[in-house]
């Protein structure tokens, strides 16, 4: 453990890098992925089970936490992590894009967001100031800058005006954080699918100065081909030294092409809320377990996989229980999920240290490509 | 382990006793709570954690189990143990008792039950001996005879004249289960809150001689009191030694009278139901945690308790998820109840090893007596 939040590489492959985020609550291995627990928890899943999938760092929801319980209470209570009993790091986003994502419910000015809850209909504001007060008594290692995230679909001049007011927002953020050793600031890059604007936003987040710096904007709909043609180039304006974080990512095939081109942390709902609805993400693709041919199936979800759900259960006892809906269905999946995305982060940290990435890459699109095994 | 079935008593403390069901599939301690494992699980939990709460013992219900997913599915995937993941000991009841009460959609006649599935709707019959074959296919250790428990209220007449078919019913059972070392069948006595009736059930079951002895037709609504003043007696008119279950027991206080009364085995979704609904029993008595007292309460549930939910969590903690709608609510509070039942079934059992039950009982009293920690 270090008494304070720096980053090292320890090794490339391309534009790939592996490396250690070391924070005073525990070491962060990158490539990293952060599942989220959005309520103080990651849905279906005890903290000591998440921890044993092999997750360094969750993630936390700024906005649903602020509502309920509320940013006070939690501070009260000793902090998040005593509250959900995750001792290791924490990040929280700054509330911003889920507020964003209120349409007709908000409204922006540019001295931040007014808002109504989706709780009780109170009335809430958050800004730069606010979401660096909420998120320091949470209690976050990892404190997200806030930002404006511009709906899509939106013109070339909307998208710059509003990266322009979220780069005076990271300058806001900046100074409202003020001096707080072991805790860090991530600046997010804003910039739609444009190089110039993405270059604009770099350069001013790096005048600024941040102990990281997240790719925000993608993951919004534009597709993997758009984000991927962004992330071309994207990371590449960032400092090398500081771990780049990209927001919302997202599905295997998405982690891995972000990793090739050098993202060091990710975080997406996707592997839990799949597990909740039936949907499992194997090294063979994904799989719905609601599908009548695994009614009578007794093999497992992926008989190379050391989860709980794949070493105690067969599909026929995984789809009996997503048709019963009994709550097991869902916490045996999510593991399931959460366990294999934390795996394939492993093994491309591996390849890479390995100078390998490459042909672990080739491999995982064959597997995928060769599909679920067959039915009985 | 042992390749066969047996019971013996290890110490008596009054009318209570305290000892070992051997069974090949692992040793079952008595007085033992049984956790209801309904549709292949116990909802909210994986069956690790049921074990680790000091469960010896599962039940599942014939009725749900033969609907969905079918018996004879589960015999093909191996049986029901290897379908759930639990190796150890499984006692499912008839389907008799959940087929009878389906009021208006089943049809009773010597011959049996013909009732319509609450699943899909389709045409199903239940008799002694399609029970004694479920039962068989999914491979359960402590097999229940068939019977009928009629709906209260009823007269005298009503209750004799049941009880005598479900005494034919218990022969035809015993019939059809034939010779199956290492599995039990355990006989059902009915005969409602009449003292002569409850004998005559008793001496026509020990005449078809079982390998243990069920009393049925208690908490079905007749009262704590009514339900002890057969349980005064009714025991006594079973052999000493072989077990004597008390079929749907209860709250804690029913089962710390039931086995001062002698009482070997008892099950209830009690501990699993109320955990759901963000009840938890405590040696303080019952705790509501959507009441808003907690909502700032950095104190556990129980201080003295070691489950999961009181090491890791507030009240606040607690009370959040709950409102919030998470699974972990559910898992956690599941937990705590099934932890506490059963470690009241281990103070009891060493509390008649030791000729202390009087004591422990008077202790019990005493601490639901004074109520839950006061509000901060």
């Amino acid at each position: 453990m270090s008494d304070r939040f720096d980053f090292s590489v320890s090794a490339t492959d391309g534009r790939a890098r592996t490396g250690t985020i070391r924070t005073p609550r525990g070491d962060i291995r990158t490539p990293a992925f952060m599942p989220v627990g959005t309520a103080a928890t990651v849905k279906a899943m005890l903290p000591e089970s998440v921890r044993a999938t092999g997750a360094d760092i969750l993630l936390g929801n700024t906005y649903h936490l602020m509502l309920r319980p509320g940013a006070e209470r939690i501070a009260r209570l000793g902090g998040l992590h005593r509250f959900m009993n995750w001792e290791r790091p924490i990040l929280t986003d700054s509330g911003g894009f889920q507020v964003m994502s209120l349409a007709g419910l908000r409204k922006l000015t540019e001295e931040g967001v007014t808002f109504s809850s989706h709780v009780d209909g109170s009335k809430h504001m958050l800004s730069p100031e606010t979401s660096m007060e909420i998120q320091r008594l949470l209690g976050s290692d990892i404190v997200m800058a806030f930002d404006e995230c511009p709906a899509l679909p939106a013109t070339v001049d909307e998208v710059a005006k509003s990266m322009r007011m979220s780069m005076r927002w990271a300058q806001r953020s900046r100074d409202a954080f003020g001096d707080r050793p072991g805790h860090a600031l991530f600046g997010i890059m804003q910039g739609g699918v444009t190089r110039e604007l993405r270059e604009e936003s770099a350069e001013a987040l790096k005048a600024i100065g941040f102990e990281g710096y997240a790719i925000g904007g993608l993951a919004v709909g534009e597709g993997q081909e758009a984000m991927f043609g962004v992330l071309d180039y994207a990371p590449g304006f960032l400092p090398e030294d500081k771990p780049r974080y990209l927001m919302g990512v997202g599905k295997p095939d998405d982690i891995v092409g972000a990793v090739q081109r050098g993202v060091d942390m990710m975080d997406c709902v996707l592997p839990s809320r799949s597990g909740r609805t039936g949907q499992a993400w194997t090294r063979r693709g994904q799989v719905n377990i609601k599908n009548a041919r695994h009614a009578d199936d007794p093999r497992p979800l992926d008989a190379e996989c050391t989860c709980p759900a794949c070493t105690g259960y067969s599909r026929a006892y995984l789809h009996h229980v997503f048709r019963a809906g009994e709550m097991i269905s869902g916490m045996l999946l999510t593991w399931h999920n959460l366990h294999y995305f934390q795996e394939l982060m492993a093994g491309m940290r591996d390849a890479i240290a390995a100078g390998r990435l490459d042909g672990f890459v080739a491999d995982f699109h064959a597997r995928r490509a060769g599909g679920d095994i067959a039915p009985l």
